[in-house]
């Protein structure tokens, strides 16, 4: 019997035509492209295991999947192999074996998101798959006295999608930086995990801080406040990539 | 009779799904689209002067045309009212009333292009529309050795895509600057004006460089000999963006 082996892919991908990571009925995912090919390279499905769902629309430049297969072919050159199969839009970075053991979702210890605002007097026609363009004058000290508040652990269903279940809506955030590059402004936020819309609700509430609808002191009181209600509007998807996967 | 003006606007566009900047049967074009939504705003067709031809795939960051109106919308505000009609991968940076005599082509006095290499191990999903992907090692400081011998007026008939008709070859290049950001190599150049794929045949001659194809004192000799067959291939249209037309 061939010697099973644990693959794991770290892969890039432009989310803009796609339904998100996960296989859908009637909707074209990145599982479904990543599995095709593996099946096109190996000649057996191989069911893929992803770290996380992402949205319609985002973006990732470290997403981690894992996949057990007999096929011969070398680990490290699953990453060419896959490549030619896949689109161009998605993009195989890196394959190599893992333990049995390694689960890509269950394992993660942390994620690293990037998500991208543009301002300025006119939206983008360059890279308008890649940036939220947001017309109105922002005041970065305040925000950035504001992300201070998201630091820590806390109970963040204020910023959960409603509907969305899970066991438990406490999260640690470890890092949450607003960097200014031209008119340009990148929020970096590390998690040991995200809720469902968990970044793109909390940066929609940072903007509310920047545009002067909440003061920085506020976010204190909408997380204690656990009620969606309370917090920013969800901002949209594209300005969303998932950066890095922790294990 | 109504006053006729002469509207000046200034276009970003991603050309990554057109046929370039001119009109073409059969194909979609920049000044198509810019012409359909002047039509709609003003319900009436002005014919729209580019300031050049650009390639299919050939992005813009300031493309610069005119075109002659009796319409009443005021100067600055065809900037919002064109934007209303057009795509999403093109887009009105600025509009303004110029002086009758004003033609974007002729009057131009010089422009800047800014070519973008992505070098690296894998190929790019996020971005590839705007990048040429070249995974070969570059000896930068080789590259920007042999930029220096472009600068000045040369005859660039070597530079110059066979087939082409000009009255003559000769053209000024101010500046040719190289510059590294991580994975990414700029290329700016900017000149008085350019021959048809003369920035994408420098850039391409300039990757020989890189990979040791070519010396930089080389290109003396390849600008002297006047025979497009010395100088390196013409590098894809997806890197090249226009970043400014002068005037």
């Amino acid at each position: 019997m061939a010697l099973i082996r644990n693959i794991k892919l770290v892969i890039e991908y432009d989310g803009t035509n796609y339904c998100g990571w996960q296989r859908q009925h009637n909707a074209k995912s990145i599982q479904q492209k990543v599995e095709e090919a593996i099946e096109s390279a190996t000649k057996v499905f191989s069911k893929v295991i992803g770290s996380s769902r992402t949205d319609a629309g985002v973006h990732a430049k470290g997403f981690v999947c894992n996949f057990f297969t007999e096929s011969s072919i070398p680990s490290r050159n699953f990453k060419e192999a896959l490549n030619v199969f896949l689109p161009e839009d998605i993009v195989i970075v890196e394959s190599k074996e893992v333990d049995k053991e390694f689960h890509s979702r269950f394992n993660s210890i942390g994620k690293k998101y990037v998500y991208t605002v543009l301002t300025g007097s006119h939206r983008p026609a360059i890279g308008r798959n890649y940036v939220y363009y947001f017309n109105k004058n922002l005041n970065i000290g305040q925000m950035k006295e504001a992300a201070k508040y998201f630091l820590g652990t806390h109970d963040f269903s204020s910023f959960k999608k409603s509907g969305s279940s899970v066991k438990t809506s406490v999260r640690t955030i470890k890092e949450l930086n607003i960097d200014i590059d031209g008119n340009y402004i990148k929020f970096s936020i590390t998690g040991d995990g995200f809720l469902y819309n968990m970044v793109r609700i909390i940066v929609g509430t940072l903007l509310d801080v920047g545009t002067n609808r909440f003061n920085p002191e506020d976010i204190n009181k909408i997380i204690s406040s656990k009620d969606r209600s309370n917090a920013g509007k969800s901002v949209p998807a594209c300005g969303l990539t998932l950066e890095k996967v922790f294990y």
